[in-house]
C-alpha cells in the first residue's frame, strides 16, 4: 500500500498502473452533474507550499475539494526555515492540528522524503515537486494522458526535449516510462543542460531534434526556465528556439499523429510555437484536465493506505 | 437564458426583472438558520481578479458558496498577462480543470466580454468590473435596492453624482436604470468629469448639486477614486466636498423620502458626509446585503443556462 | 449565556468550565474517520485580522471548518483602517454580508471589544489575540492542557515566565488560572518585564529561575518577541537565555512530573532548549492539538448564545 508519494523510483510498475486506472474512474466524475465524491470527506489536507505555484497549488486543491476534503493553504517563504529544525517544527505544528496529509513543495531536493520520516504513522506526504529532484504527480499525469492517446508503452517512443538538468518534471517522467516498459525514451539537449549521470538512466541521448524526434510518437516539451539565463547555461531565448523550440517543421520529423506534451505554463515562442501549441497533436490542455483526476487518485489510494476503513465512508 | 452577464446592454427587460425576482427568493436564504441552499454543488466557480478587490471577490465569494459551489480564489498582476495570448493561456488552463464559471475582474474594458468568445459552451464568464466599461452586478444590487425602497421604476427620478467619466458603476446603472423604465436618470458632474458621449446615454446632465438633486426619490454617489487627483481632473478633495459632497443640506434638494446609495467604500466627508452616510435615508449598508442575494440570481441562472439539467441537482 | 469572547475577565467559573467540558466533548470528534460535525453549517466566520497569523488564523479555520462552518479569511494592513471610523466601516460591511461571527485580532488593545459594541445582536466577536490586552482563546487551551495532565486546579503551583509585560497570553492565563482555583499563579521575569500593577494580578513574583521554578506543577514559556530587544527592554538573545531560558537544568528545580508548555512558535536556545522542548515533559504539540477542540467550542458556545435554534441544525 502506498502512503507516501515522493518520487517515482521505488514504486512497482503495479502501483504506477493502480494510480492511472484508478484516476480513469475519477475522469468520469467530471462528467457527472455534480463533480464531488465523499471519498475524503473530514479529512484536512494541508496545501504546504515553500515555493510559489498557484498552478500547481490550484489543481491539487481542486482535487482535494472534489474528494470532500478540507483544504489548508499555507505559504511558507523559505527564509523563515532555513534551518530544518524549524521545517521540522512547523510540520509538527500543523500535523498537531489533526492533518491527515500534507501536499508538499520546496525548493530543495530531498525536502519531502525528509518530512516523510518524521510524520505521526497516520499521515502521508505527496511531493509536489522538490528542488531538481521529483515531481511524481506530475509524471503521472504524463503517463495518463501518454496511455489516453498512445495507448500501448511497449510499442512507443518518447522524446523529452530541453533543460534536463534543472528538470524534477523530467527525472520523474524518465523513471515512470521506463518502469510502465516504454520501448524507448529519449533526451534531447544541448550536453550544458544534461545531467553527468544521464548515461545511467535508461534514455538515449541526440544533440539535435532531427535526429531526436525521429519516428517519436510522444514529444514532452519542458519549460525553460527564463532564469537559467543568467547562469550562462543558455545564450539566448532567440537562440534556444532557433535550436531546440518545437516547430511545425520540427514536428514533422515525428511520426504523423504523435502527441505533442508540456508541463505548463509554456513559453510561447521559445520553447514552443503557437502554431504546435494551439495544433491538432497539441495535448497540453488534456494533460492539465487529467492532472485533477490523477491527483484525485493519489491523494484517495495514499489516504485509503494507513487507514482502510477511510475507504468506507 | 442568459449564460454570461458581461454588461447590461443586450438584455432584456424581463431578463432583468427575472434576476431580481430570483434574487428576492434568495434574500429568504439569509434568514433561514442554515443559509446554504444546494443549487450549484459540485460546480467550481473560479474569482479571476486581475485587479485586487478584496470587497467585491468577497460578495462573489459568499454567494458561491451559499450555493454550495467551490470556490478558487486566483489573483493575477496584470503584469504576468500583457499579452492577450497569456490571458488565454491562463483562462484555458482554468477552463481544463474543469470549471464551470469565472467571475473576472479585469483593469482593461472588454476583458470579460473577450473571455467569454473563447470558452467552452458549458462555461459562463461573469464581469465583476472591466476597466471603465461596465460592472453590471454592482448595478443589478443597486437596482434590487432601488425596487425594495422607490417599488415603481416608472415614478422615480435618479440621481448620479460624482466621477462618471472614470466609472464603470454608472455606466451599468444608467443602462440599467433606463431599461427597467426610470423616468429621469440625471447625472451631476463637473464637466472634467463627464463622458464625451454623455448626450446619448439616455441621461439629463447637471453641474450643481441644488439643480440635480430637486425632487429625485434616488441618490446614487459615486465613489471618489483618489487617484484621479493626480491626473488634473480635479482640484482637491476639499474642494471636491464643498461642490458635491453629499451633506444633509443637500440631501434637502431631494424628496423628504429620497433614498441614498453608494457602492462603497464610502470616502466620509469626501462625496459624502457622515451625517448622511449614517442617517435614516442611507440604504448603504443594505445595498451591501443585497449583494449576496442579487449574485447568488446571477450565479445560478447563468449556471443554469447552458446545463438545465443543473437545476435538477 | 455566552455571546462574545472578549477576555477572560469578566465570565463566571462555570462558564470557563462549561467551555472545558464542551471541548473534551470535541476532542472525540478527531478520533473519528469523519471529522466534521454539522453544529454549525450554513454559517459565516470571518476571520478578520488586522496582524498578521498564519498559525492562529489557522487554529480557527479549522474548527470553523470542522463545525461545517464557511470561513472566510480577511487581512487588513492596519495603515487602512487607522481611523475607528474606518474600522466600524470594515466591519459594517462584512456584517451586511450576513456574516454570523467575526474572529478578530488586532495589534491595539481593546479592539476586540470595541467592536462588540456595534455589532447586530444575532453577531459575535471572538478575541484572537488584541494588542497586549488578552488572548482568551489561547489561555482557554492551556487550562484545557493542564486540566488533561495536572487534573485538579486547586492542587496546582503554575510559573509563567518572560515577558509578562507585553504578553497578552500571560494576562488571559493569570485571570483564568486564578478563575480555575489554581492554589498558585507564579510569574518569573526581570523587572523591566512586569507590568507595574502586576501586586493586583494575584500571582507571586520572582525574578530568579531558581526559586520561581521551585516545587511547581506548571511551567509556561511565554514567546520571546524579538523586536523587543530594539526597544531597550533586553540585553541580548544569549543573555536572556543565560538568566531565563528553560534549561534541563532549570526543569530539574520544578516537580518531576512538572509539564511544560509554551504558546509557540517557540524560539529554541532562546527562551527555551530543544532538550526542554523536545523531553518528555513538553506538552508544547498537545497544546496545539487541544487548540483545535477548544476553538471548536468556544464557537458553538458563542454560536448558540443568540440563536438557540442554531443548536438544533
Amino acid at each position: 500500500m502506498m502512503r507516501h508519494f515522493l518520487q517515482i523510483d521505488g514504486h512497482s510498475t503495479e502501483e504506477l498502473c493502480h494510480i492511472l486506472d484508478t484516476a480513469e474512474s475519477f475522469t468520469s466524475v467530471d462528467d457527472r452533474a455534480v463533480k464531488k465524491v465523499p471519498l475524503l470527506r473530514g479529512k484536512t489536507i494541508v496545501n504546504l507550499f515553500f515555493e510559489p505555484s498557484t498552478r500547481t497549488r490550484t489543481t491539487f486543491e481542486l482535487a482535494a475539494k472534489r474528494l470532500s476534503a478540507d483544504v489548508l493553504n499555507i505559504n511558507i517563504a523559505t527564509s523563515a526555515t532555513t534551518k530544518g529544525e524549524s521545517l521540522l517544527d512547523t510540520l509538527f505544528n500543523l500535523e498537531a492540528m489533526n492533518s491527515d496529509m500534507f501536499i508538499v513543495r520546496h525548493p530543495e531536493s530531498g525536502a519531502a522524503e525528509f518530512m516523510s520520516n518524521y510524520v505521526a504513522p497516520h499521515v502521508s506526504i505527496i511531493n509536489a515537486g522538490d528542488g531538481r529532484h521529483a515531481h511524481p504527480t506530475q509524471a503521472m499525469l504524463d503517463m495518463f494522458t501518454i496511455r489516453k492517446y498512445a495507448k500501448d508503452f511497449s510499442k512507443i517512443k518518447v522524446a523529452i526535449v530541453g533543460d534536463i538538468l534543472h528538470s524534477r518534471v523530467a527525472r520523474s517522467q524518465i523513471e515512470a516510462l521506463n518502469l510502465l516498459g516504454a520501448r524507448e525514451v529519449r533526451v534531447i539537449a544541448p550536453r550544458t543542460l544534461l545531467p553527468a549521470n544521464i548515461s545511467q538512466l535508461g534514455v538515449e541521448v541526440f544533440q539535435t531534434c532531427k535526429e531526436g524526434l525521429r519516428d517519436v510518437d510522444v514529444i514532452i516539451m519542458l519549460r525553460l526556465q527564463k532564469e537559467r539565463m543568467q547562469g550562462g547555461f543558455l545564450p539566448s531565448e532567440h537562440e534556444y528556439f532557433q535550436l531546440y523550440g518545437l516547430t511545425s517543421e520540427r514536428l514533422a520529423f515525428a511520426k504523423p499523429d504523435a502527441i505533442v506534451m508540456h508541463p505548463g505554463p509554456i513559453n510561447r515562442g521559445v520553447e514552443i510555437s503557437s502554431e504546435v501549441a494551439d495544433g491538432p497533436q497539441s495535448v497540453i490542455l488534456q494533460q492539465v484536465e487529467y492532472g485533477i483526476a490523477v491527483r484525485m487518485a493519489i491523494l484517495s489510494i495514499a489516504m485509503g493506505s494507513h487507514d482502510k476503513s477511510d475507504r468506507d465512508i
